[in-house]
């Protein structure tokens, strides 16, 4: 099986490309080669992916294209400043900024490009887009601060855990959907349950992240295995399997043993059971739209991330 | 002679000093003593100080505040990010966030300082506001990556070295005018010369800042001398004695020769011409509001400037 997420929005990506290429002229000189090293390699841009599906049902406009073209670009000030701090060389298989121009360059980089969404944002009309990206901005930004101080803290709550993840990653999906619905024309009910949906597939996307970070391999994950736990980092496994059994469970992975042996296959099968609420939630938001044409755009975001995570499953 | 820089606008400064702190309640508890560690310790407040003059003959009302506050905060989370970057512990005479809470939690508090202060500029109903605040972000941190990749370039030419501190200062100095001006209500006209007195005033004040790296001690200047020297950094006196003698003025700084004797009594005499040439060019920018509150106050600035780089200046 395999799932494009991409389908019926061929031309809209088309156009996302572009428009971010062209951005290059806005910028001096001296940042056009950093700007080309992150469009090179992009991800599965799954933010301007919500704000196409959130605002579905209008061609690829030039409104909807820049909408998608802010929240992109957002999520990218975010990786590259994550990459600094992290000290990282790769992300989608190519050197970082970070790698390339060094963390002085790859910091005011980030900034040039977060402000850059901004200008864009400030080119709408309202200053609501503004408002939208502006707070998400801020919120992802406090959350991760937030991360920061509790890294090595083994004592992280559940609640703790699940506003980490809403602010550094929720919060952005949430806005994408919003942007994109708003963008569109669309009434206030479809941005609200798009927005609804952003959310619950947010914490459901990172909750399946950190599942990826203890259960799949460098080679496929593109990454290294336990960087979680190295970093004092908890996640929802090691925070279910302390709960469950008491004793310091990170501790144990940070020391190298196998998660799969670390989290025992009951602790495995609750942590699936929260993904699958979460995707759940995520699916029923859309019910009150369920005529529109966002809802088969969206609902392939949840499929591709329930395929995802059955082949992840540890448990048979 | 003592220049009060704030005198008429007490109550405005007493109104950004209450606002800005209660900002707190805009981020997570965790980033609040982060927050009120760069509020403890502010400088002159030279951004909201020009959005104060430019709006003159308007009171200390909410809406212009919250533009002085909103410009303070872009130009913080500007100095965070230099800190983190310079490896710098003190500013202002107090420990940095770099100091105090790590390289990793300075990034990310700037960042949602930053982005904080495009949420407030949104909260204004025109969009100009957040474009003319995002606009500006964007030069200064493209213009830092400029700089950033010119160090250790000892063929930088005056058009260079123009061009960065007119991105790294003159910019914000610019839109500050620009935003107290708009808020205030005042006419376009009032708004243009403004904005071009703010221009010329960051060239002025960026071109003193560097003859005070290169001529007050670690005391009087609360920074240690010749530090752009140190970094590769090259500013207008070691440009200018470049194009008058050859060699490497810049080299000799860096091995630690005194700068009275590196630079010429010529070449001072120069730089201090060309800092007059631009404050006088701040003061004509004016001349087409010469009725107006805002000259009475912006002219302050110069004569305050003049002041200090006449107590600056090596050759009597």
């Amino acid at each position: 099986m395999n799932i494009d997420l991409h389908a019926g929005f061929e031309a809209h990506f088309a156009a996302l490309k572009t428009f971010l290429e062209e951005q290059e002229s806005c910028f001096e000189p001296e940042v056009h080669p950093l700007l080309r090293g992150v469009l090179a390699h992009p991800g599965k841009r799954l933010r301007p992916l919500l704000a196409f599906g959130s605002g579905a049902g209008v061609g690829p406009h030039a409104s909807l294209i820049k909408g998608a073209a802010i929240v992109e670009l957002v999520h990218l000030a975010t990786l590259i400043h994550d990459d600094v701090l992290d000290g990282a060389d790769k992300r989608h298989g190519a050197d970082t900024p970070n790698r390339t121009h060094g963390a002085h360059a790859a910091v005011l980089f980030g900034d040039a490009l977060f402000a850059h969404a901004l200008v864009l944002a400030s080119e709408h009309t309202s200053s609501e887009i503004c408002s939208i990206v502006a707070r998400a901005s801020r919120d992802v930004c406090s959350g991760e601060v937030c991360q920061t101080f509790a890294r090595g803290n083994t004592a992280l709550t559940l609640e703790e855990y699940h506003k980490q993840i809403r602010m550094k990653t929720a919060v952005l999906f949430e806005a994408s959907c919003r942007v994109g619905a708003l963008l569109a024309g669309h009434p206030r009910e479809h941005i609200e349950a798009c927005a609804q949906f952003g959310s619950h597939l947010g914490i459901a996307y990172q909750i399946y992240d950190d599942f990826v970070d203890l259960l799949q391999d460098d080679k496929r994950a593109g990454k290294t295995l336990g960087t979680d736990a190295a970093s004092g980092k908890l996640t929802l496994p090691m925070i279910l399997e302390r709960n469950r059994r008491g004793g310091d469970p990170a501790g144990e992975l940070r020391q190298g043993a196998d998660p799969r042996k670390v989290i025992s296959a009951e602790t495995w099968r609750e942590c699936f059971r929260v993904l699958d609420g979460e995707i759940a939630q995520a699916e029923q938001a859309l019910a009150p739209i369920a005529g529109s044409p966002s809802p088969v755009h969206l609902l392939r975001l949840t499929e591709y991330l329930k395929f995802s995570a059955a082949k992840l499953a540890p448990t048979p």
